[in-house]
């Protein structure tokens, strides 16, 4: 098989400092995450998560969406051994967001030993549903320590 | 019809100075456009494009495709009258990245008069194929300026 | 631009008899449609929606979401001279169904002018969810007549 | 972790004839496949293919690019002990065909012992490109026989 399948054991260390990590840079707070599928967080809108015309930039709604997804698969996942692992991303615009802030709410709707599946609403200050994104996430076992 | 329908034509104009957006955040060159189809360029791997696991984050591969997707859809209508508006970016990870560059090529597999549709390839400095993106860009109309 | 672009305006008649189409041919019923935005159907299992495994067939799954949101979105847009038109139907399969029926329920989770957003859960006759769309259709107008 | 997990090694056996499947009854004919990630087929377009506007239903397209791609992986991974599962079809529709056949050329862009990537592009007779799909296999484990 291919030389550039991923290991089926994967460490997981920390290896960058959460406040310099991609997820600070572009403010995200998680504000609340659950072992059995749901987690939430949201982003203020500023200059530096949109794009020029002033608008949020549709990578902030994924970022956010993988974000939700991967920390919520994890504490599902790591007391029992697994890793999440980030396989795929679906992000539909269905509206745009130039103040306020971004609210994220994911929801696992799939929970399987090998992979979990979110959906993930992101609503405005008003509640309008602006994104949505169907996120699925590998669950790999640990590599040795 | 709902009230949440996208105007159908919308304005186009710098609202964000670029240097303070999103993309330069990430630290995204856009390194070629042309207006039928092909837009590349590179995100250098730093921790701040990164998860805390010490590779790179979903959000930015699919942040670096509805970029190329957007700003080579732009180049196309804009000398028309139309304006790029991001429908759906779907991506898949491949390969996790966590040195180097992330180097996207982004090709125009239909360009529509309601949308163009892109394929967005993510490599390592290896050329290793790292990630892939499907991104969906609806073409509307200049509103009145 | 290309000269592969979809014509905005489509012509909408039928040419295919219902009971002939791909619809009968894989036994869909729609069970009840309105015009904001819900569109409800099933399809019995039996060896022609099945790959050779014994399971229904992902394509079939990807169908039922198709013409659910294809009719909910015509039952919308008709009588304001719009026509459906699919764009992209993305499909995640949960769980295999071997017996019974798929049952689709397709929700509008964006009608816009432009385009209408679907999430389609199909789920096997115990209730669990085994498959999930999502389709996004245009909306074009109706050609001459 | 939830009960609907699926099982990590799945029996794989015939249990429905070829001739009565759901690929038998949209007329798929594959023309080539190897098992290093190339899968080819075509469907002849007929009304038993069609929606009502005597055009290619949209599901057709999907199915075509799930059976290619899981055949392929078949190929690739049955020798070794794998079974192929469908995790996932991203299917965009890019150009209506209502006559002569569906061509459809599949490729693995990720061969992975977990899961393998694939990139389905389906043409008219006259080569243009149609439709589009992105599909995710999974790999899992031969059950007990």
């Amino acid at each position: 098989m291919s030389d550039t399948a991923p290991k089926e054991s994967v460490p997981y260390e920390l290896r960058v400092s959460p406040e310099d990590a991609f997820d600070a840079s572009i403010g995200l707070v998680v504000d609340d995450a659950d072992e059995i599928g749901r987690c939430v967080g949201h982003v203020p809108v500023r200059p530096g998560v949109c794009q020029p015309m002033g608008i949020v930039h549709g990578g902030v709604y994924a970022a956010i969406a993988e974000t939700l997804a991967s920390m919520g698969t994890a504490r599902g996942v790591l007391p029992e051994g697994g890793v999440p692992l980030g396989m795929s991303n679906n992000t539909s615009f269905l509206r745009p967001v130039s103040e306020g802030a971004v609210h994220g709410v994911g929801i696992a709707i799939h929970r399987g030993r090998m992979s979990w599946v979110w959906d993930v609403e992101m609503r405005d200050d008003e509640g309008r549903l602006c994104a949505t994104s169907r996120v699925t996430i590998a669950v790999r076992d640990h590599g040795p320590r």
